[in-house]
């Protein structure tokens, strides 16, 4: 890199301490009060100390004067520098990824209409708690707190929503179109690679009892794939109905209350062996020509074979009939296919149910939902006509990463501002809250560095200017602005930058 | 509101079924595969039982054939439908107001070119535990985890900032700037209408050791308070420097690792009577003579007046005047004061610190920070020269309340889009699709309402454009459009819609 200014770079430093102690043990405290050893360091070993691999300064030094460990908080302990088990930290390259995935979240349902809410993620336990033998509630991040309240992280969202829903009453205009991003978590003792914690992206609408809403739902999951790239031949949703079990469940006259517990077996059935599922829907009391019936209409994959089987009476195949229909008005019958096997985890689902997968049948399923019509008022609320699915953000992430697709995101910073004489650092930040002002992000260099630094700062942060305050030309009241993508140098009146 | 097309409305309502199920108790299981009664409604009788105060459906209803809740889950059980204690849910219009709150913190902290960093709500309960008997730590929001594992949920960020610097180690390139929007937590067995939860927006600089850090930061709570409308005569910063204290108390042999306790009873003294802030000095081992010198310069509001008795030599007062020339040079010298009472209630502060009040003096602190040069070390890492600020959302809120600058936030929907005929719902999904591949937000109406209705919602929603899909006009393949601010209507070909 040419040199930019005249490489005069008589940089004044002010004199800087170093405090050497590497040990933690509590210093005797003296009672002069002269501080401690000055040593003032020349520019050469200053920029030498300061150049790294990766061209910051490395961690480490510190100030003198500035109080000892032992007097801060009269300790010091090692900590486990990782957070706890199954759960991340957001460094800022996974905190962009992060946020590319949420603004996309939030788009999609911002065009379709959707107002975002949220809910605390700590809940009580009771919300929680369904009976049915869920997998969700076998994994409860469940706690006591002090008061000796049953307590939990949420493993869902869903359940908050009913509560918020049945709390707020008739003061809410239905239909609701509601999204939201939330953290879930859920416990579970034998981790392999698994995270305890999510975010999940929902969004339900409740108070539309027809299938139009499935097919918004569904429309609203299509066209983030596709703003991320992702298309029908990547990803694809199964579709079923509950009410296809429960036609089952009524020709064999299986007691209603058994209709949650056995979905959720049935759930099980691509994670543990076929017998196994058998054993335990005999369990639940049902017979073996029930169960041999249901497994039987379970491997069906035809809408048509469907009907032949169930008739063409009942909800199941109306209700699948025009969701498939509507699939076409809104463009994306490619991307859903009839599959009977289909019920999902979750107990409160009563209609159509949906996943999304991948169609190299690497990953878990991406997103899955549902129709809810019945949640409320197991909460002792009144029903309310409901849909809705939830979107996790680590499927997808192993998608784009299979398929290629990760965005780039880098930090991208207009300008970055430094003074090359310490008494001119005022001016710098003048400089700096100009552009501000105007709009435009500046990382403003906080110390004096020489400029071989500033460069490497100013590529890192892929600043599009460095703007350089300099005595000679602030003597002029201008400074020095190089564009950084063509080299282009010129001196500006402060009050011209823009 | 006059009539908009032709008022034929010939809707062809899809048989509704209608299912009164008031009772929770579990039904006797019906063998017959049909379905219970059906009702077919006319027009008017669904569009009077859809019209309602608020002019949406009211909560209730629901879908024949649907599962009973004894079914979905075997069980009802009446739940609280509050969040629990002390926490929030966020309900569209609360969200809407989060959003804005959060969306300034995220441009002011990329113009002041800083990275959004996260780490987990839930941390190990070590990393918050310090003995100088903070009310931070008294309030940690702690439980044991299934595993026996002593967690809490975080109090505050910088404990996981300081975890996450560590373990990224020498791979940081410095100085880091780094913000984070979080939810913190804390456990008040007395609560006066404080929360448990509030959110927390922080800005760090780590890496630099000169008070050009602290002048950055506060330039940013700065130009953040100027985007939302509060000037320097509704709000001001008072600044100090740990080091004034750590000088008197140097001057009386108070033993360094006291600094932090001392630190944290001064930080009281506007909560308890003075005398029982003695009482704690004294308890610590401060002699009298000592306490009163401390009290004396406490007092003190004049950085002249504060040189006079600590002697010209000292970094305390060389910080400040920095810290108050540089506040001249960003421009914000009218918000910031001397104030030597200002101490901040975290023990790991060794330098500057600062906070943010209200002029009216009825609020609690808005925001505060100051630098924590020794933290690391604390933890068992390299130390780095660090400082930054912790801003919560709820007592600014409070603050725009008070000043009447809270905004006026709607859900804005550029267009809804209706079917007039059931068989035509498809077309309407088909326009919506449309309208969303151009970046258009659409709330499409997933039921056959009536037009008073739709134009209710359209109203709430604050809808932009009301498009039709009726009958006559699709058959020569149009779409009706109704600009909803002028009443401007026209028909246009579903191609030619943008």
């Amino acid at each position: 890199m040419p040199p930019l200014l005249n490489p005069r770079l008589s940089l004044s430093l002010k004199p800087f301490f170093l405090f050497s102690q590497s040990s933690f043990a509590p210093r005797k405290f003296q009672i002069s009060r002269q501080f401690v050893s000055v040593k003032s360091r020349t520019f050469s070993s200053l920029a030498s100390e300061q150049s790294s691999d990766n061209g910051g300064s490395s961690v480490g030094g510190g100030r003198s004067g500035a109080l000892s460990p032992s007097l801060v908080t009269g300790e010091v302990q090692r900590i486990d520098v990782n957070p706890p088990k199954g759960t991340r930290d957001f460094p800022p390259e996974d905190m962009r990824l992060r946020n590319w995935l949420f603004h996309h979240f939030r788009e999609v349902s911002r065009l379709f209409g959707f107002e975002e809410v949220d809910y605390p993620v700590l809940e009580s336990e009771a919300l929680f708690i369904r009976k049915a033998g869920e997998e969700i509630r076998d994994q409860l991040y469940c706690f006591e707190d002090r008061g000796n309240r049953r307590v939990a992280l949420r493993p869902e969202l869903t359940p908050s929503l009913a509560r918020l829903v049945i709390q707020k009453g008739k003061s809410l205009s239905l239909p609701l179109k509601w999204f939201a991003i939330g953290q879930c978590w859920r416990y579970e003792r034998m981790t392999r690679g698994r995270r305890r914690e999510h975010y999940q992206w929902n969004m339900d609408i409740l108070g539309v009892p027809e299938v139009t809403a499935e097919a918004e739902l569904m429309a609203s999951i299509v066209a983030f794939f596709k703003r991320i790239g992702i298309t029908e031949s990547d990803v694809g949703f199964k579709v079923s109905s509950r009410k296809v079990l429960q036609e089952v469940l009524r020709c064999y006259s299986v007691p209603e209350n058994l209709f949650g517990k056995v979905c959720i077996i049935i759930d099980k059935m691509e994670k543990i062996p076929i017998d196994e599922i058998k054993r335990e829907l005999n369990a639940t009391g049902l017979s073996e020509e029930a169960i041999e019936e249901l497994l039987q209409v379970l491997s069906i994959k035809s809408l048509t074979k469907l009907e032949e089987i169930l008739g063409g009476a009942g909800e199941a195949i109306a209700d699948l009939k025009q969701l498939f229909s509507l699939a076409e008005k809104f463009g994306y019958s490619e991307w859903i296919q009839f599959d009977a096997s289909v019920v999902r985890g979750l107990a409160y689902y009563t209609g159509i149910v949906f996943e999304g997968f991948d169609r190299d049948g690497k990953l878990r399923a991406i997103c899955g939902g549902g129709r809810y019509d019945r949640l409320l008022s197991t909460f002792g609320g009144d029903d309310v006509p409901a849909c809705g699915f939830g979107f996790g953000d680590a499927v997808v992430i192993e998608l784009l990463k299979e398929k290629g697709l990760l965005p780039e995101l880098s930090l991208e910073v207009d300008n970055i501002v430094c003074a090359l004489d310490h008494d001119l650092q005022g001016v710098a930040a003048t400089v700096a809250t100009k552009l501000r002002d105007k709009g435009l992000s500046v990382d403003l260099v906080l110390e004096n560095k020489p400029l071989k630094w500033v460069f490497k700062r100013a590529a890192r942060i892929k600043a599009q200017r460095l703007i350089l305050v300099g005595n000679t030309e602030w003597q002029k009241g201008m400074v020095v602005v190089k564009v950084l993508s063509s080299g282009e140098q010129y001196e500006i009146k402060l009050d011209e930058l823009e």
